[in-house]
């Protein structure tokens, strides 16, 4: 494609998205395609010859828009909130434009420089002391991985240098609890640790870690010969936004000379608000945090950000110093490549720098109280309903419900649950993810999409009633 | 940024784009700017207001662009062809428009099922069969650890599940080539497997990996208690682009009940010509193989290809099933989170779909074989030049090359070649990045930007020879 056809096509191009996300209200947010149906509208096999390219725009509208499940869209309450700024989609328009890759500082200095200064600016923004320094990974799930790597190597003298995990006599343990992402048993599966030790630390009421029983357990671990190398606590569950109490964690892991990894995968957004900050007091005693901009805060999928206390460790475990990949800078600069899995780099920077200066921290915060207050509105008003329950403490924008008429129990209110929620989310008015809590499905209404005022989870709350309560077995 | 206010930079951006490409020609490739010079013009701490956007654009020229080598610069030679076609540019721009994420299907049903599609477009498009099943990872070097980790799982008949790899008690064994990509080394570490027991195949005149060698060392290991169970092959080296013989590879692989992975990273793109096929000659036989066509194919970075023949073993490896991503149609959906490490997923089959609409096969080809007969004419012109040498077989776009005037040797030698690349370099005429080969520095062009035409590698030959010639010690 010519940069004359670019333009073209461009234009039109800003015009189809300014007016997908001007209209998104008027759709479905999810979409209720049947399976296959995207598939059998393409040809199985690929075009021999150029294809017109309004031919492939033409198949925004008629393939791929009804494909969709609209992440953007303000009453969209699923998983958590994926939101994509808009000036961060003009970042990440340049980013790709520029088609710039950072395989060392050389290949292009502002793509490690601008990464440098705005992770650095996330790190004063969130309250984290000078002693962290960060980089841009792509999900929590990389840097999860990355922190149990770098715990393993920690805790063996860097194995990898010589016999590897097999080299070890003491099996490693990694301690998590039953509500932690799914992504840190897999990080611990990944770097070659069995299920046979990763420990699930009991939870309180609450659903958050208990600081006393880790320690037990590691006690017992130590006792019957385990090598302890990893805690991983959450500030923020996936399924009720739970909050690990760190400061007892991290004294635990202090103790017994274990890392400490903290997923703050979806609530280290908050941190920009002070008021927050209690949620993850006692965080300088963590070795490694993940947070990611790309959820609730607003930078475009994909970028999270992973901080350590100490670079030179991850440096020593993730560097490799190939000839084709020196530089005659190299030792003036830093290499981000070795502060990651990945070798090749998008400039990801781009799009954070975009969205902090587009919105400001005043910006960033105010629309994170706005989200914060709708939520205790939400939680709230179903408290305040017969046969309605909030089923787990709601500190931040995620508020865990459930209807309970006439006693439903067991299986049966299982199927209720399930039954409201689907209908809900196939009329198109809203899109709910349950998920099980205390062995029973409930209801999570994850509030903090972009376009997402109040009158938007007032109308949510009548269409749940109606869902749950029209379609209630007859008393 | 709202919808209208988009529109308006949107715009802008598409011209600004437009007008880079456009006009890069008259750019220096390689950005000459010190290190800390990009830093040093960007405020210590975040912004507290938000700032109009018209500054920011306003940065694009006045920080970012001084700080950019120019991957799309019909003279940039580095690394490897990074090519980001604007077709692909506009689709990657939709999908961060879009702003959807792939936890499952249902979360966008689009975006698994065109990844589905046009993943198997690829496998078709370079000549494999049916037997193989394709995903979308960000890089080789993600793909690679996928594979390592896969082999090491198959071989361990899923120790994760257990008592992970210190469950084990022979100790795996990885086989790689001196010449395999630093990526290689990188995952079996990162996998568990230490160093003492990744191997070092020896390779031949032509860099490429012993076959016969490989089936010694797996015996002896075998036979001294090790347990081999991966060997990575390469089709294109880094450095060279070497050419593994697949073929009697798998023989071994096969014989030995060894996994057997490809990177075929740079070179998988050049499978669309059938007359390039040789270079892999026995694929059928691998487990696992990686191609990136964020490289020289032109989808814009990034977009690395994974394709396994026993994608239920990959899934079993990978999956996690936590209640808050089951959804009711799960069953009968592919579920791409469960082929890889992250879980969050970028719409990025679109660029690929775009890509290989816009172009269609035969345009790739015609341009991937400009780009063949572009070295070809390089190589010539080297030959036949006295004190000038072709230093490696050149089977693709990489031409490895040295100039070394009076016999000049060793450390002597060594300085000549980096000095002229460096001042080349410098200049802004080209970019190259030069590399160690059996011990001695050498400089690698790596023809095949998208917009590198003859006249370009003419003007680069002439530009080469000033640069060396004109500082050869004096006779």
């Amino acid at each position: 494609m010519t940069p004359e056809e670019f333009r073209r096509y461009g234009h039109w191009l800003v015009e189809w998205l300014a007016d997908y996300r001007a209209g998104m209200e008027g759709l479905p947010v999810m979409s209720g395609l049947r399976p296959g149906a995207v598939r059998d509208r393409l040809p199985a096999a690929p075009p021999e010859a150029s294809e017109p390219f309004s031919d492939i725009l033409r198949d925004l509208d008629a393939v791929v828009l009804p494909g969709l499940s609209h992440w953007q869209h303000p009453r969209f309450y699923g998983y958590f909130p994926g939101n994509g700024e808009l000036s961060g989609v003009l970042a990440d328009f340049l980013s790709t434009g520029l088609g710039v890759v950072g395989l060392s500082w050389q290949a292009s200095p502002a793509l490690t420089e601008i990464e440098d200064v705005t992770v650095d600016w996330m790190r004063q923004a969130i309250g984290l002391s000078p002693a962290w320094t960060g980089v841009i990974q792509d999900t929590a799930s990389t840097s999860t991985l990355v922190a149990l790597i770098s715990a393993r190597e920690r805790a063996t003298d860097y194995a990898l240098a010589h016999g590897g995990l097999q080299g070890e006599e003491r099996p490693l343990a990694v301690y998590v609890s039953a509500h932690s992402h799914s992504s840190v048993d897999k990080g611990a599966l990944m770097a070659g640790i069995g299920r046979d030790t990763l420990r699930l630390v009991p939870f309180d009421a609450g659903y958050a870690m208990r600081p006393e029983a880790l320690a037990e357990m590691i006690a017992a671990d130590l006792a019957a010969g385990l090598h302890p190398c990893a805690i991983v606590a959450t500030t923020g569950t996936t399924a009720t936004t739970a909050i690990d109490p760190i400061e007892p964690i991290a004294e635990v892991a202090r103790r017994f000379g274990v890392w400490l990894h903290v997923d703050a995968a979806m609530a280290g957004s908050a941190m920009i608000l002070p008021e927050c900050r209690w949620m993850w007091r006692g965080i300088e005693g963590a070795d490694s945090i993940v947070l990611n901009p790309h959820k609730w805060l607003g930078v475009p999928f994909d970028c999270s950000l992973y901080y350590v206390r100490d670079p030179q460790h991850l440096m020593r475990v993730m560097s490799t110093n190939p000839s084709f990949l020196q530089t005659a800078v190299d030792g003036q600069v830093r290499t981000l490549r070795d502060w990651g899995i990945p070798l090749g780099r998008r400039f990801r920077a781009l799009k954070l720098w975009f969205v902090l200066r587009e919105q400001g921290l005043e910006g960033l915060r105010a629309r994170l109280r706005r989200d914060l207050d709708n939520a205790a509105w939400l939680a709230d008003a179903v408290r305040g309903m017969p046969d309605w329950a909030v089923v787990a403490p709601a500190p931040l924008q995620t508020v865990c419900i459930r209807h309970r008429p006439q006693a439903l129990d067991g299986e049966a209110l299982d199927r209720h649950t399930l039954g409201w929620v689907e209908r809900l989310n196939r009329s198109g008015a809203a899109y709910l993810t349950p998920a099980v809590l205390d062995g029973r499905w409930m209801a999570r209404v994850s509030i903090g999409a972009l376009a997402t005022e109040r009158r938007h989870v007032e109308a949510l709350w009548r269409d749940i009633r109606a869902a749950a309560e029209g379609s209630a077995p007859p008393a």
